[in-house]
Formats: structure tokens, C-alpha cells, sequence
């Protein structure tokens, strides 16, 4: 946890900037020329001034006849004037220079000619048709500012007006170097403790896009001595030495200890989150940083910290992301001691633009492919209240967030199914899918936060699954419930099931520990229910005050002999390659309030649930029946 | 010009996407295995399923000691717990698996730890600072959808869930021939009718903004055979042939004829303005265009007609520019039988969010370069209304229009240096100047299309420059004039001024021919008003009559020898290395509304005017006096 003593993000950045001017590392990048052709994305060192005039001469502008207006001022339909082709006209195609005295063009479809002769009906205005010299630029003019990002139309103004070659900064080569000891590269393999190191080319990625030559290492996994040595060979290479200095403190002291080491620590830690266990310093004379190991706060750090260096190098102003105002209903509390960054996603819902804060774990990559932007609460402030308006500043287009339907509910397979053939049969939509519990999905439904909730809830009283609960939750909202799967709760195993579990009675044996999940879950409702009309009594079972928080969680108590048995889902049980048994089928239906279910938004969904592809692709998952998908279960008409 | 006759653009569309069905040339790209690091920006050609949960086990969340919660359930500030280390608390780092039993972990900074023991002062919750097994991703959920750009946060996601590789589609390659008998490559010494081709260079930086692989071609000048062996060849290794059939007409026939033989023509000319003379087609199952040459319509042509057919390839679909609502005070014309795409340029000014339609000549690149946005005026529509408020498809981010300084007036030189040195000195502020003469420079501040106008008026009857010209036209906008620069109009003479002209007075000799610029341009005025001073009878000069638009046209009537002298500035002279013989100055004042002048947005210029390194430079061009620069003549205080 950041805490208050950590320096302010914007006196952090100038204290370091600071110690770089003061070892002439913060100053902009050397000039290089390059081919105009090869000049696209670089940004200009100086300006580019026309060396020629475009068009150089007055430019024929249209395939046609050049002629002379003035001999034609007196036309009429009623007598036209006819011109001598070779002598009075001439046939011109576009880009000849105009010949000396005729100052206009008849275009080759407007023109009478026959037996050499032009016939000309109507005055010709002078100029007609006519590019005169300098009228795209003018010798000496300015074609491109210094410090601009260069786009298509910028490289053809420049070559256009006499450049072989642009003066453009060289991109700034920056290395981020991984550190840490069970750091290992994608692998589907990964063994226990391992942990894929994947922020290098994130990283990387991303100061790519800043206009940087960025060059991720692998691992470092040396002693202190060999580290010294790779990041000294790093410095001499680049302009930046980022470590990634990550998945453990003694990485993070390693860090610091090769910047002490070969240079200065300027700032130690930012009060910034997430992302404030940074190091700034510098090394040889150039800037070295030490960011922290979850993905996220890598992220956030180096957008805050490195990327305003980086547009500094290159003379460009902070690009903003584009905004969007979004409503909050709920209050988004805030350390007053940190500038915090929250992502949120934004659904265009029956409230209209709709903001709704994502899991800050720092350690979730996935936070980052889910959000639709960011919400910066600066330092001093303790939260946002409920019900504000808030501006976003945005990860992807506003158009994509617009074609974006936001589930948020009781998460399943079955969604990402969905997702997939949505995106494939229409190119302009996507789904983005929040899992949270039941009950939550509904209340984000009842704050507009969703498009969409996916629900399993069981009324124990009644035994009926989800429409007690929608008419409990949203009395208010006009809703429909739509049958969607019915899905198979079930004992998962060990493989093999060495203990020849096979029932709910089973669980209650003295050789039996079981591992349960939270109360309010789907599955411990279902357990609940059942267990009481089978008159088994929760002690009987050995770990039933043994809880987890998800499928998966308990599929990974079974697979390392915590527990014998647990109850959930096929898919938690074969991510982990144990036994499944099935027990029961519960109802996950989609509750949808009337204005989305009716909306042109989420039309394509509907259409897809009702395709008979879509059904054999979830059935053939396995511990899913699909009859009835896509009935309206409530209201009914 | 288009003609009624020219299929629609939808229709146009939608005929070739069938033709290019029917010979199997309109479907996904291939896709291909690439690294994940190497994916960035790439679409995913199917969806990608996590291989492996991540985490793949409970995981320590910071470095600490691992504890088992219950054991902490009663602890409080005057009766701890306390935990033997290595027997019920153990230290751990980020990362690390939790040891079995252990559930949940206390941050070392939090912790006491002495003696062997560590003291809990409050009950821990169960999993506090773990990372729970599956809680960024479970294995076998969506990390990314098909069809999908990639981020540097999905390369994260999708190297985290155990993928090495990622199924993208291959890029489209594109070819981009350009035809034309006398395009040259950018060169400074470009001779008389040669032509310098850019379009390629920018027709591929397009495409590859759209993810495409595109190669430009050469210039492209064969007789017809090498042509068809060239077309061929590239069709070869392409999967899309673009043809710039430029110039001139008979490029344009080239291409056809090359399209025949090799292929079929589908579609003979669109309805779409800038660039209509398009033909589409496809030739060895594979898709080929001519677009025209001008730059302005060959960039529409490819964004309306080509980026679509790549969306397609790649399962994108048309990804809109942001887009701003702005006020359009002039009516804009449009001819009801194409699809208008008007460029304009954005104002922020005292009527907020303002366009203005630069002049839409469809051969100047610097339109584009100048272009803040684009305005779609549909097929069948004459017009949009004065002061309607319109949708502009954005060229350039909203932040930086914003941060952007709109001049029209006339310009000058001198408008450039200050952009240069603006931009230097405040990477996040813009200058946009756009020519047009000083009348309609003060109409463009009367209704809010600029920020400020240079103008250089002189009044007839009292010799004064400006004021009264102010006075007359904005009556009731309030409005400072600043002085700026006093510019010298002078002779324009051919280099060595064979015919020794020195005064207004040699222009009345007989064997001098002059060449005179339009009514209502400041150097006709000024010729006009030391004229009739000097007593000298406009019919007394030989050319009197004959006008150019330009100082740089006058500049090359003399160069060409069509006159003996003309009247205009120095840079003109210089443009075209000619003699410059310096008669009067002029006044060229800057015109702001006050509204303008004390805005934070101005400011940075007036303070870039106020140095001395600004005023220096100017002077140093040669041909102003750079005294009172910045003063406020108007009002008077």
C-alpha cells in the first residue's frame, strides 16, 4: 500500500527531470535524416520549408483544349465562337504546363470539336481548369512545423514540395529488462511457482506506440554481478533503461541496488496507484527506472512516469486519450495521499453513458483488455460521490464502447461462446463480459450499469430459479428473463475419484472433507437446498465452514488434496483435469431490461442465441442443456 | 466533373464487393502463427482461449508472512496473537505459491516479527494479499475475441494464459503502381511538365495505418506491354493491385485497358467528389483499382473504396474517425448526384466550435495537410444551411484542435515563422494558417471561423491601412489591431533587370509590359492609390489589364517572360530567383477579437511576438521592418 510519505506523481517527475537536465539526459533527441517514404509516425527535428513551388508552372488541371478567354468573351449558344485547333486551341492532357498565352482550359467532355475546329458557346472565364503555380505551396513556404508526428498527408506535402529526405529525431531506443528469478517466457507448461513473464512485451508494446525503438530482454535471472554487467550493456545501447522489477521484493531491492550501484536513486517510490513502487534515477547519464511487477501498476507507471519523458525527447505534448462523461452511480472512494487511476468500463445503457469501476487488482492483466478507460481521482480527493458525472479518458474508440454490449452477472462459458460468435458474424460489435455474482448483476442492471445480467438464483422457499429474485431486486425496471442454459452443478473430484464420491450423501461420510463455497454463492444455495430436502445436515459434512470464492478455487483445493470433494462447475473441474459427477441442472437465464432487449444494440445477440449453431457449440461443451434457449421465461404475455 | 450518370458509391460498392465474390477474391485473409510478441497491432484471425488459469495456483500477493486466518480470529491491540515463525507464520515473497493450510498473508511493512515469533495485533481475513488460483483468468475462458486488433494488453493476456503464438490473419499486401509518363521521385531540380509522384508514399502510409503491408512502385512509364507485364507481376505477389493512373487522362485509359486484358472492369467511375474517375475491377481473382491522380481525390478514393475491402479482409469493421459538432456559418453547396466530402478547418473561437470549408481544389495535398476534419454531404443533398450545426469527421485529435490557432487572412512569411516558433516553444499549440485575401479575412473573424486575420488594406481616400477598413466591416465585433510587420511591395523584375525599370513611373514605357493582380488585392490597391499620387494613367501601362491571382503568379510571368515587371513582395522574387526592386511598404497588421486576444489560448503567441529572437528572424528575410511589432493601434487606450 502506497503510503503518505511517498513524494506527489508531479513532484516526483520534476525532481527527476531535474537530475536529468542536471546530467544532460533530458534534453531533446539527436536530428537523422531519413526518406521521406520511410518518414511515416517520426516526428520532425526541424521545420520543413518548400523548396519549389507546387504545382512549378501554371498546371493544366483537366484533360481538354487550352485556349485564350479573352477570344472567347462574346460566345453565345446562338453564336458560338470557333476556334482554329493548332493555333487558337490545343489539345492538352492534365499536368502540361499551360503553353505562354492561353490562360484557360475547356475539359476534353465539355468540348464541340470536329474538322479542325473547337466551337465555344459560353464565355470562358480565365483561369478555367488551370492549377496556377504555387497554388498547392509556394517556394519557402512552411510545409510541416518542427516537433510534428509525421502522417500520410504530411509526407506527401513534403515530398511534394522538393524533399528527398526529412530531418526527424531518432526514435528513442529504450530496453526494459525483466528481473526475477522464476520469470520464465509464454508456455503452456508452466510449472508450480513459475510465473510467464509477459510485461516485457506489453511494455514494449507500448512505447512502441509512443514513437520509441523499444527492445524487451528476456528474464534476468543472474546473480547481482552478471545483472550489473547486463544492464551496463544495456545503458550503452539505449537512451532508457527501464527494469522491470517485479514479481518480488528481492527483485525490487536488486533493482535498486544496480541503480545505487552504477548511479543515482533521484525518487523512491510515487504516490501514485496503482503503480508506486517505482524507482527513479539515473545511470551513465541516462534516465534508469525500476517499475513495479503486476501488469497493471507496470502500465499505469509507465504511461505517468515514462511516457511524458519519452514525449519530451521528442517535443510532444502529453496526448491526451479522447474523453467521454459517463455517469457513476455508485461513489468511487479514493486514497487521498495518491493520484489513483481506476478503469471502469462504460456501457450506453437505458441511463445513457454509464460508468462502473473494474476490480482494482493491480495483478490482472485482464482488467486492462476489459476497460474502456480511466478515471483519475488526483491526490487529496477521498472519493467520487455517487450519481456524479465523470470524465473518462478512454482505451478504446468511443465508437467500439458504443457497439459494446457490457454484461455484467453470474459469469459462464457459455457468455464467451457469445462473445466469440458475435465478434465473427458481426465485425462492429463486441461483448465484454463482467463476472461478479448473481444478486450484483442485477443490481447493476437496477443502476444502468449493464446491458445485461446473467443470473442463477435459486429461491429456496419456492424452489423456481431467478424471476422471485428479479421481482424482489427490480420492482421498478420493466425487465424480461430469457431462458438461456441449464447448467450442471456437480462434485468435483479427484481424477480417478479414489474415494468413490458419487453422491450428496456421499459427503457426509467421517472419510470425507469437503470444500465449500461462500454463502450467497449459486452452487452453496444449491447445496443448501438440496441438502435440507435430502435431510442431510450441513455438520454431518467435514469442511462444510471451509469456504472458497470460485469454481475454479475450489477445483484447485481438490487438485492439491485439500479437500476430497467439492461442488461446481464441468468447466472448473476439466481446467483442472479432475472428475466430474453431475448433481443437478440450475437455470442461468440473461435478465435484460425492455429498453435493451428491445434495442438495435443487442439485436445481433438475440439473433445468434436463437441459431442452432450457436446451441450445439455450447451443448457439445458439455454440462449444458440447451432446450428452450432463448424463451422469454418473464414476462409472460 | 462527375455527371448524373456515375453509379453511387454504396451501389458502386456493393457491385464489386459481388464481382469480386463471384471469383472468390472477397473473403477472409489466410491467417498465420506468429509470436505473441510480434502480434501487436495484427487482428486475431480466431478467437483465443486461455490455456491455463492465471494465476495457476493461490498466490502471495506481497512480500510478508503467510498465516492461517483462523488463528488471528481474536487477536486485538492488547491481547495478540502470537506466531511461532517456521511453524505457524512464514515469510514469503510476491509470487510465491501459498504453502498448504496458509490462507492468507500479512505485507512485511505491516508486520511485527521478532524473537521467532510474529504478533498479531487484529483479526486477518482469510485471503488477505493472495491472488486467488483463476483470478485474472480460468482457463479455458476468452481471453480475445476473433477478430481482434491487438493491444499491448491483450498480448499480455493471451502470453499469460500459456500461448507462445497467436492465429492472426496475414497482412493484406497491396500494390501501388503509379502511371504517368513524367513523374519523377521527390527532387528539388524538378524540370518544366515533370511531375513530382508522392502519392504512393502516402497511399501507403494509408494503407498501413489500415494494418495492410503495402509496397509503392516506382513510377511506372513503359510502353503498354511493359505495363501489362509490370500489373502482372504484381498481381503475383499482391493481393490487392492499386493503380494511381494520374496525371493525365491517358494514364487513366492505360489503366483501363490493362484491367481488360487482364481482368474485368466492374465499375467505370463513382459518384464521389473528390475522386470519382475511379475504375474497379479485378483481374486473375484478384481484386484492382485505378484511382485518379490528384492527391486529394486519391486519398479519398482509397479511404471510401479500398479501406473498406481491407476492413472486410481483416474482419474489421469501418472504424469512424471521433467525430465534432461545430457550427458552419456559410452555407456549403454540394452537387445532389455524389457523395460530397467537404475538408474544412475547426475553430474554437468566441462562437465555440467553428468550420470553414477550405478551398476543395482536389490537386493541393496542403488541403489535406491543413484539413482539421471532413464533412459527408450525402448523394442528393444541394446543400447544407448557413448556420446549421454539422457532424466533422475528424482528421486530427480534438485535444489538439483545440490547442490550435486558425489564421485566415492574408499570409505572410512571417505567419510561418511564428508557427515554427510556437511550435518549439509550446509542443501542445498549433498555427493553421490559410490564405485568402485581407477582406475575407476580417468577414471569417465577423463570424467566428478564425482566430485572427493579417490584413493589409489601405483606405483610398486617407491613405490609412486597416482601420477604417475594421471599422467598416466588424462595426460591432470588439476587436484590437496589432501591429505586425511593414512589408515592402515592390518591382518583381526579371533576373539582372535587363530593362532597367526602377520607379512606378519606367511601367508607363512603351517597351515595358507589366503584368497587374486582381482588384481588391492589396498590391492592386497599393499600386492604384501611387498611381493616381504620382499623377501616372492606369491606360498608360502596357498589361495594365492583365491579371494574376498570386504573387507568386506575377513572380512567374516575369519568369516566363510573358511580362516585363509586376508588383508583389520579395519572397515571390525570391521564390523564383528573380530581381526585386523594394517601392513602398505596406502595413500588415494582425486583426484579433478582443475575446481572442485575452485568451490563454493566444497568449503563447503574443508572447513568441514580443521577443526579440521573433522579430530578428523576420528581419532577417529581408523585405520588412519589424518596428512597434506588437503594439495595439486599435482601440487607442
Amino acid at each position: 500500500m502506497p503510503t503518505p510519505s511517498l513524494l506527489p506523481l508531479t513532484d516526483a517527475l520534476a525532481r527527476w527531470r531535474e537530475a536529468l537536465e542536471a546530467v544532460g539526459a533530458f534534453r531533446r533527441l539527436p536530428a537523422e535524416s531519413v526518406p521521406v517514404a520511410q518518414a511515416h509516425g517520426r516526428v520532425t527535428a526541424v521545420a520543413v520549408w518548400a523548396r519549389i513551388s507546387s504545382p512549378h508552372y501554371h498546371a493544366v488541371a483537366m484533360d481538354g483544349y487550352v485556349v485564350r478567354s479573352a477570344m472567347t468573351a462574346n460566345a453565345t449558344p446562338a453564336r458560338p465562337v470557333r476556334l482554329r485547333l493548332g493555333e487558337d486551341a490545343w489539345y492538352v492532357n492534365t499536368g502540361d504546363a499551360l503553353p505562354q498565352g492561353f490562360d484557360a482550359v475547356i475539359p476534353q467532355e465539355e468540348a464541340r470539336a470536329a474538322g479542325g475546329w473547337l466551337e465555344v458557346s459560353e464565355p470562358i472565364p480565365a483561369w478555367s481548369h488551370v492549377r496556377l503555380i504555387g497554388e498547392d505551396m509556394a517556394a519557402a513556404q512552411l510545409v510541416a512545423p518542427a516537433y510534428q508526428r509525421l502522417r500520410p498527408q504530411d509526407l506527401g506535402a513534403i515530398a511534394g514540395s522538393g524533399h528527398r529526405r526529412v530531418q526527424v529525431f531518432r526514435q528513442p531506443r529504450i530496453a526494459i529488462l525483466p528481473l526475477g528469478e522464476r520469470l520464465i517466457p509464454p508456455d503452456p507448461h508452466v510449472g508450480p511457482g513459475q510465473i510467464i513473464e509477459f510485461n516485457s512485451i506489453v511494455l514494449a508494446a507500448m512505447a512502441r506506440e509512443w514513437g520509441a525503438a523499444a527492445h524487451p530482454f528476456p528474464p534476468q535471472d543472474g546473480d547481482l554481478e552478471t545483472l550489473f554487467a547486463q544492464v551496463e550493456a544495456a545503458l550503452d545501447d539505449h537512451d532508457l533503461v527501464v527494469l522491470n522489477a517485479g514479481a518480488s521484493g528481492g527483485a525490487r531491492d536488486h533493482a535498486e541496488r544496480i541503480i545505487r550501484r552504477l548511479g543515482e536513486v533521484t525518487v523512491r517510490g510515487v504516490a501514485l496507484r496503482p503503480g508506486h513502487a517505482v524507482i527513479l534515477g539515473h545511470a551513465r547519464s541516462k534516465p534508469i527506472v525500476a517499475i513495479p511487477g503486476f501488469p497493471v501498476s507496470a502500465m499505469t507507471a509507465l504511461e505517468q512516469i515514462v511516457r511524458p519523458l519519452l514525449e519530451g525527447w521528442l517535443g510532444q505534448s502529453g496526448a491526451r486519450a479522447p474523453e467521454l462523461q459517463a455517469l457513476l452511480p455508485q461513489a468511487m472512494p479514493s486514497d487521498p495521499a495518491v493520484d489513483d487511476f481506476k478503469r471502469v468500463v462504460v456501457a450506453h445503457t437505458y441511463r445513457g453513458a454509464v460508468a462502473r469501476e473494474l476490480p482494482q487488482a493491480a495483478g490482472a492483466i485482464m482488467t486492462m483488455v476489459r476497460a474502456d478507460g480511466v478515471i483519475h481521482i488526483p491526490r487529496g480527493q477521498t472519493h467520487i460521490p455517487a450519481a456524479s458525472l465523470v470524465q473518462v479518458a478512454l482505451l478504446r474508440p468511443p465508437e467500439t464502447i458504443a457497439h459494446t454490449l457490457i454484461h455484467i452477472g453470474s459469469h459462464d462459458l457459455a457468455l464467451d461462446i457469445l462473445a466469440d460468435q458475435l465478434r465473427r458474424a458481426h465485425p462492429d460489435r463486441f461483448l465484454n463480459s463482467l463476472g461478479v455474482d448473481s444478486l450484483e448483476g442485477l443490481h447493476a442492471l437496477a443502476r444502468g450499469e449493464a446491458h445485461f445480467a446473467g443470473v442463477h438464483l435459486l429461491d429456496p422457499t419456492t424452489g423456481v430459479y431467478n424471476i422471485p429474485a428479479v421481482q424482489r431486486v427490480l420492482p421498478h425496471l420493466p425487465v424480461v428473463v430469457m431462458r438461456f442454459v441449464r447448467r450442471a452443478q456437480g462434485l468435483i473430484l479427484p481424477r480417478g475419484n479414489p474415494k468413490r464420491i458419487h453422491t450428496l450423501a456421499d459427503l457426509a461420510r467421517p472419510d470425507v472433507t469437503f470444500i465449500n463455497r461462500q454463502p450467497g454463492s449459486g452452487a452453496r444455495q444449491l447445496l443448501d437446498y438440496h441438502l435440507q430436502r435430502q435431510g442431510i445436515a450441513p455438520d454431518a459434512i467435514r469442511g462444510y465452514d471451509r469456504i472458497e470464492h470460485a469454481h475454479l478455487a475450489v477445483a484447485a483445493a481438490v487438485k492439491n488434496g485439500i479437500a476430497d470433494a467439492g461442488l461446481g462447475v464441468l468447466t472448473a473441474a476439466r481446467a483442472l483435469d479432475l472428475d466430474f459427477i453431475p448433481l443437478f441442472l440450475e437455470d442461468y437465464d440473461l435478465v435484460m431490461p425492455v429498453a435493451h432487449y428491445e434495442s438495435e444494440l443487442l439485436a445481433p445477440i438475440l439473433r445468434i442465441i436463437a441459431t442452432r449453431d450457436f446451441r450445439q457449440t455450447v451443448a457439445a461443451l458439455g454440462g449444458y442443456e440447451v432446450d428452450g434457449m432463448g424463451e422469454i421465461i418473464h414476462p409472460l404475455p
